[in-house]
């Protein structure tokens, strides 16, 4: 069984975490840490993470960019290995998580989820056979009326990930309507739709001659993250310091 | 019987419509008209349309815009209904058709097949029901990677259908990219793809709270446009002088 | 503001009602009914819907067969319309509900979300239109892998939908592996597919010739069918006897 | 350049590849073969294989399982690797290609195109990494209304593969309709829908806690069979003996 700090432990993904956690036999969350300390599973739950003076093999973050600061400092200092999940994260620190990889184990993924992750996997295997073979690539996402950014960094995740498969460097269109042109080849256009409370829909199409090949993941609810960022946990207790993604977790599981 | 007479009858959809009526006992070409006059069916072929002095009750014409001008005074002189196909007409071109259809019987839509009028005509149905519940309307289309504008001249007829049965105007998002915020209540998405040789897909979205309704049509050929063309025609003729569209030749089928 | 009792408060669905209520302005649920007698909102629970003294204007039914018809006695005895949900009803109790709803209004449908009752409005129209066109109708479904019956209901109900509107009467396909022949015109194929916990996704197709057109409802969560149930007790309220559906929930909306 | 055979010349499948050829300055074909011996293209026309006395370094069949062994002696005879893509073989033409494959090499697949091919790989992957982390499968082909047989060979082939990948043999479920009990975790549910004049889809479900994966393949044409063939051949040409699959070609190409 996996000792794990639920960092943001009373957000809402936390609340998720926390939930799984209960129905899991693997892990186990040993403490929370909250700027709101209110307990309302098992653990105790510390205001500030420096306090955490428990026994644990990972830490599983989903807090808020001013705390990462803080995290990184506890986990190098406490070698605990680490799950970061708060997005937005700043150039600085970015550099900041891959410099203390140096020191402890540091897992960081675009998106948590098991699928999306594997998808990523089987898109680089197919754009390597199907681009050459003159397929176009593009993709389509869907989120809710809410979502502030667009494209999703999911949907720049999976391009870039196929990108970095390829020979040659594609470009990403993200506005077909302000020119009057055909297609470029080295192109993969991204879309973005909006609407309703979509959790979030991403498409991958190789279009070539005469046939079609999609590849769609849709997410039903958030939990789907939270899953993931408890793999990911479980894989990380014990790992020597080193920068792992998503990608290395599912390596392990097949 | 109709018997019709085909202008543009060498191009590709008038040899495509050629094949279909020489199955289609209920319609007869009596007469081509096309620059490269050679002659492929029964029927004679003409390089003026002013030469062509055969009995006919409809033209179908599938030409060039250069050619539309003589159509229409042959049409009006003639008193013989006309379904113009012809696409990226002028807007002179356009006024041109509307004051014809007061001497004569004229009908032109965005897009000739079947499947998209009346999907075009359930959409008013369903966007007047679904947006004051609070769905978010969004349109995907995806065509070939030779097409030259976007998002396709269908994709707004169908946002412009929609738009028509709304109280409030609704405006056309065509890129998310490039700024970070929620989406407008009343807006439409409409996102082009392009890739292979797709012939044409379009899908409008209604996404709501936990549920979305989908329609998609997908063209899997353009002999769906000869097809809507000939339906047009029967339809057309001996009707008296007025602008029609396809949803009049839908309703009449129904 | 509609002042409704809740039979079967305590259910699944009776708390997810509970729920929305508390965020909807326009309905109040004054009193519950559950065997479970725990109180957690602010309305009074009663272990038998016989007890239930309040003023209502409507009653929301998420409950057991079991409980129907004390149910319907109360209705009609108090004069309340009655929002029935319950499924698996026997044929005597669909014959009570009708023998019932001569004397006070009643609402009964295989579904209760706006989205799908919109959609099957509208497959009726595009049955009328596209069947005798030559377009072939088949129905695919999407559920989670703990459902027993197969196909759902709700297939069941789109293609009883569609065949109401057709001249002609089709037969139901579920299975074409057990025979070598041709598709029949006259049949619409239904598909259930099971897995994981889709809660719900209902796909029609009409196939022609060179293009297809596809209506889809995508359900995220089953608090859809408690928003139908709302509008439903807000609709039903001060409404004479009779026997009602979510069409006219939809119709008086629109 | 590869020099071919084609074996089936005047059939639909060889006048289709005879077309493709005259634009693929790879390959050449040198000889036809038909029961039909009309000369459509610039090369000869043989009514028997055995008088074909052409230099050749591959053939490719699209007969009628009435040629097969003629096709097969004359391959091995004369040494010269042959594609066959004729479906509908008895199990003792199966067993003759797999003998004919010890003296010469011999290539056949379930489906020619190298999108379903390439999806087949993707699909042993995804099954192997999805399966165990509790994703359900299941499988949707949608074909053509004069189509004999349900599902389809390529939808059961698409099955084979996944299961071969898996450490648990897995069922194939065709119906669901005729009992009521939960789905069960080893099975691959495959469902037939047809329609119109759909070419091909196939669908391949992954379905997990919370979110899905879909894989999907359309054909818009048979021509991607025969661009598949053509692929096979060039590979094919100076093999050694044995028997091939697609797989190979894929490989060879990435």
């Amino acid at each position: 069984m996996t000792k794990v700090i639920m960092n943001g432990c009373n957000g809402h993904m936390g609340q998720v975490i926390s939930d799984l956690c209960e129905k899991d036999p693997e892990i186990e969350i040993v403490a929370g840490v909250d700027i709101n300390t209110e307990q309302h599973y098992g653990y105790p739950v510390f205001a500030n993470i420096a306090d955490c003076d428990v026994e644990a093999e990972a830490i599983i973050d989903f807090s808020h960019v001013s705390c990462i600061d803080a995290l990184m400092n506890y986990s190098v200092e406490r070698q605990i290995p680490v799950v970061v999940c708060t997005t937005g994260l700043s150039a600085e620190q970015d550099a900041l998580l891959k410099s203390s990889s140096e020191k402890v184990a540091v897992l960081k993924s675009a998106n948590m989820s098991l699928g999306v992750n594997t998808l990523m996997e089987l898109l680089q295997t197919a754009a390597k056979v199907l681009a050459p073979a003159g397929f176009d690539m593009e993709i389509v996402e869907k989120h809710h009326n809410q979502k502030l950014d667009a494209p999703s960094g999911t949907a720049i995740a999976l391009a870039d990930s196929m990108n970095e498969a390829l020979d040659e460097a594609y470009s990403y269109k993200y506005d077909r309507s302000q020119e009057r042109k055909k297609r470029d080849k080295y192109e993969i256009g991204i879309q973005a739709v909006r609407g309703g409370n979509i959790v979030g829909e991403h498409e991958v199409i190789f279009a070539g001659t005469d046939e079609v090949i999609t590849f769609k993941h849709t997410a039903y609810s958030k939990a789907i993250f939270g899953k993931g960022a408890i793999e990911a946990a479980k894989y990380l207790a014990g790992k020597p310091a080193g920068f792992y993604g998503m990608a290395d977790v599912i390596k392990s599981a097949s």
